[in-house]
């Protein structure tokens, strides 16, 4: 049993690591400051005797004592990050100093959750651990892109310097219930736009591709690269490859609904292409994605029926 | 006449461009925590009542008012800045937050000292502002690279936000007097070398190439540039492209000391290749580098020779 921080656990992927930790019967901290979570995330959890929340923002410092730290605070769709660059930069500048000040004073391990942004638009494809990026420093994704790299830049910083154990997490795109509804991702955007019987907005040109990850095989990796020996960047993603016109097709083909497209204009930077290379993660922590895009979807569907109230209280049971 | 600081202006760049400021009648205030630079970079304008000398580090709050602020403080050489990669990281991120802060509030204009670096180990040649870079996150450098690039982030997101004004130096190798005579660099390395009758110590493979600069075009460019109306990075360099093993000869041709090269082993992401592109710099600024590699080296050695302890007081007048 361990003391275990989750910073921006009240977010959607901390707050699923959260109910697996608890399960596991962890005492478990929460820090966030509620610009992109909400606490009716972890609401189930309240008055647990293992479980505390605290209302704080990692810019600030934190005097706590822990054995383990996922430091997962940071907005993370791009239409909240571009919300105010200055903060998403700070999260993750200061906001990593201080958790890595905390883990040098209490000798916690600390695992970031970093991003398959920091390779930016890649011109290596899979992407590999050893791909150095292609970011641009003053576009308007780099507040997010370079405050993930610096912040990588850190942990190992630290942890030459002070002896800290770092886990530096690669996340690719993550999906399932507890998105928010309205930050702007594709796959919510996509599941809401089809149940309210919208059109699909796909951004221009349409062929740019993803990966995606439902929620449960991110957080499974998490904590197998937690409590692994492995201390380099790890990727942690699905690398089943869809264009974004496909994945329209696709969303609509599994929740049965038939809509339109709408074609948007394309946005600056939008990397064209982005796929793990997973060898590290199944060769290190024996990890893989488990749940096919299928299920994946129809689970978070039904959650975003639910939030839209289109069930009534007994269907939800 | 303005009241100007340097952040920094106690350093081999900072202080030259303290001489010119002083010498156009400005009331110039600088603030240095010596952890590179030394007092006596500037003693010659101590007492005098334009000139203040603030022992600071930027990683604190400054509370002064100014009108420009050119933003330098930050170790410069591979040797210095790997030394503390931490101190590093924060003067360059948690100090430019505090100078942008400050400029922020009294209305300031900053110019941010950028570097080559941020081009990594770059895969278009030469060098353009538009290209984004070959940068190791987790790499020797990184400390040092990435923090250079997430301040630039900084510098456009607190620009868009809060109506600052800003200008971003990306500077190429730069040498000269009052540089340091053992932070590591190669053209202190190779004329101390020289001087002292020691071989030249060439990092393998010596054919990595770079491009130099004598200091007084680069204070020139970075007066231009702060009182232009140009607000995107500008490259100010010398695009004159020498490989290492060259260089190592033309320190010899030009001192007219024979020495002997040693080769030593390669140092990790050593960029092969550097060289600017100062079109923006030409048609923006009117400004190109106008002293020889010839003279700069002789003023070079001239002054190391003197450090050295080299000439005796009256050769020295
Ligand atoms: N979901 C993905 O596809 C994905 C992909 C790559 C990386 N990540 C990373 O995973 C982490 C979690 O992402 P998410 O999808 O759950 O996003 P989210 O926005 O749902 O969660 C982030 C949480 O951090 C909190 N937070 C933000 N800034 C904070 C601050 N300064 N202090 C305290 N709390 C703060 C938010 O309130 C929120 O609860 C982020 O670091 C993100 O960059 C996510
Ligand atoms: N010289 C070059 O070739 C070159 C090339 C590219 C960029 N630059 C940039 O130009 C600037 C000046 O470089 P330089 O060659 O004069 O180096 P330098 O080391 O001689 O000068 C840097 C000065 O900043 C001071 N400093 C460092 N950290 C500080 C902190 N936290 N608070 C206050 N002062 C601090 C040092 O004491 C020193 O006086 C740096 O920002 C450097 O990154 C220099
Ligand atoms: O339990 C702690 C210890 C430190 N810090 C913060 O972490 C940062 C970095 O820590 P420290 O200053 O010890 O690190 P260093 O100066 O060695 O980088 C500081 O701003 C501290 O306020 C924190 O939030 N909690
Ligand atoms: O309504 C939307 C939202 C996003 N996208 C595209 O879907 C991809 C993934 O976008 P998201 O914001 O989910 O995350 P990213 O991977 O870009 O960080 C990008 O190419 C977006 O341009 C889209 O076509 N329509
Ligand atoms: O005159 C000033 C004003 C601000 N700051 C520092 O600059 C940083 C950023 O400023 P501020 O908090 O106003 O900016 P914001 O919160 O808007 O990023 C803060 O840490 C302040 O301590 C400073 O050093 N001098
Ligand atoms: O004694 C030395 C110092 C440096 N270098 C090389 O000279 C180049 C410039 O190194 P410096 O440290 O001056 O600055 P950099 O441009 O790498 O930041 C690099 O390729 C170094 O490997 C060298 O061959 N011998």
């Amino acid at each position: 049993r361990k003391r275990i921080l989750v910073t921006g656990g009240a977010g959607f992927v901390g707050s699923h690591l959260v109910d697996q930790l608890m399960l596991q019967g962890h005492e478990v901290t929460v820090a966030d400051n509620y610009f992109t979570g909400r606490r009716r995330n972890v609401q189930h959890w309240i008055g647990h005797p293992n479980f505390e929340l605290l209302h704080h923002d990692v810019v600030e410092p934190l005097m706590i004592e822990v054995d383990q730290i996922y430091h997962l605070a940071s907005p993370a769709s791009p239409v909240k990050y571009m919300y105010n660059p200055v903060k998403t930069i700070k999260s993750n500048t200061i906001g990593t100093i201080n958790v890595l000040g905390l883990a040098k004073r209490v000798k916690a391990r600390v695992l970031f959750a970093s991003t398959s942004e920091i390779y930016g638009d890649p011109e290596e494809h899979p992407q590999k651990e050893t791909y150095w990026g292609h970011v641009n420093t003053i576009g308007p994704r780099a507040c997010y892109d370079e405050s993930k790299r610096v912040a990588e830049t850190l942990m190992y910083a630290y942890s030459k310097r002070d002896h800290i154990d770092v886990r530096v997490a690669r996340i690719f795109n993550t999906y399932g219930p507890r998105m928010h509804m309205y930050d702007g991702r594709v796959v919510s955007n996509f599941i809401v736009q089809t149940l309210n019987g919208h059109p699909l907005t796909v951004y221009a040109p349409g062929n740019q591709t993803r990966s995606f990850m439902y929620v449960s095989d991110l957080v499974s990796g998490l904590m197998k690269l937690m409590n692994s020996n492995y201390s380099l960047p790890c990727n942690l993603g699905n690398p089943e490859e869809h264009t974004i016109l496909e994945f329209a097709q696709l969303v609509q083909d599994i929740t049965g609904v038939k809509g339109k497209v709408s074609m948007k204009k394309s946005q600056q930077d939008d990397p064209h292409k982005r796929k793990p290379d997973i060898t590290v993660a199944k060769t290190q922590l024996g990890w893989e994605p488990k749940v096919s895009l299928r299920d994946g979807i129809l689970k978070t569907t039904a959650y975003f029926r639910k939030e839209l109230g289109l069930v009534n209280n007994e269907q939800e049971q």
